[in-house]
Order: C-alpha cells, then sequence, then structure tokens
C-alpha cells in the first residue's frame, strides 16, 4: 500500500442544523454513500440540554464521525475513507444541511509507508 | 471555549493482536475509562478473510474509532475527547495490547478559537 486510508478532518464554523440527530444521521449517510462508501452501522446520541450531537458511522472502508456544539455553531466531522472512495464528495452533502460559513479541511494519510 | 475538544490521531506500526474485534472493544473500552471519559456505546466489525477490526466508541466526550490491517501489522486510532478527560493516558493503555514497535502520535485541537 502506498497509504492505508485518506482521513479528513472537517470543521464546520457558523453553522446551522446541529442539533437534529435523525437528520444529521441521514445526511452523513447520504454523504457517505455519495463518497462511494457502503455503510455497515450507524449510531447518534443527542446531548440535553445543550442540545449537541454525538455520531458515528461505521463503513466497509472506515468511518465517519461527528460532534457537534450548537451553542458555538460548531461541528468536528471527520470523514476516513480507504480503497476506491473519494472522502472529498461527502462534503457539499453535508454543507447543503450546516450551511456552514466557513469549512475548514485537514487532510491526512493515515498508514503511509515510506517510498 | 479554546477550543472544542483534544484529537490524537495514533497510527501502531509493526503491530500485533490486530485481528480479534472482542478483545480490541475491551482493551479500547479501558483505554477510555483511563483516559476519563464516560462510554455510550460500542461497535466492532470483523472484515473477513483478511481479519481487519474497524471499531467506534461513542463517548459522552466524543469517540474512540479504530482500524487495523493484521496484513501489514497496522493500526489508526482516533481518540478524540473534550471536557476534563487526557487522551493520552489512552496510549499505554492500548500499547500493552498491540505492542507496537512505533507509535506515531498526531494532535489536533479542535475547534480552536482565535484568542
Amino acid at each position: 500500500m502506498r497509504y492505508a486510508g485518506n482521513h479528513l478532518l472537517i470543521d464546520f464554523w457558523d453553522a446551522i442544523n446541529l442539533d437534529d440527530p435523525q437528520r444529521i444521521d441521514e445526511v452523513l449517510c447520504e454523504a457517505a454513500v455519495t463518497a462511494g462508501a457502503t455503510i455497515l452501522h450507524s449510531h447518534f446520541h443527542h446531548f440535553t440540554p445543550n442540545g449537541g450531537v454525538s455520531g458515528v458511522i461505521v463503513l466497509a472502508e472506515s468511518h465517519i464521525s461527528i460532534h457537534t456544539w450548537p451553542e458555538k455553531n460548531f461541528a468536528a466531522v471527520d470523514v476516513f475513507m480507504c480503497g476506491a472512495c473519494d472522502p472529498h464528495l461527502s462534503i457539499p452533502v453535508m454543507q447543503r444541511l450546516f450551511q456552514a460559513g466557513r469549512v475548514e479541511v485537514d487532510e491526512q494519510r493515515r498508514g503511509r509507508e515510506a517510498a
């Protein structure tokens, strides 16, 4: 392998719609499929009283995770995918829901072997 | 907030014991508790025929994820924790199982606001 998987750390700032676990679950599953991934399992938790959501989707090609802070209009998303998926394709799908004023993406090649 | 959470990307190289989802689940749960976190949900998947494991633990303080490639003696772990947890405390617990020849840790402060 050149590297095991492509891991995007995506921070959504000045975002909305961060407090509805069912809607976030649906959109993140759509984002996974759009990127070419296969969903094995998903679990979302709704924190009270601040309304934050934590969720994970286990993929055949790794995972997606999200943690939201609605009171800060902030969400931290990870999209980790190996194989032929393109995790970048997931970002516009999520952005349609979150409508963030700023999206910061950091890309990490996990398991990169020396050439 | 100064930042929302501390996210460690931990790569275990030249590692062993990467193909037993139940044992990995137990050790990652122990690692979570050692770091001061509270476990809400865990799910582990065993891939065949290569024996890789993908798993996630949803925490009250964010999440832990793992993906293993036993045939490469490689595991990619994420430990994302907010609040008073210390995610670094999880590493020795995992290392007791994986006995990696090399452990690489990258630390990301997610949701860091300008001062």
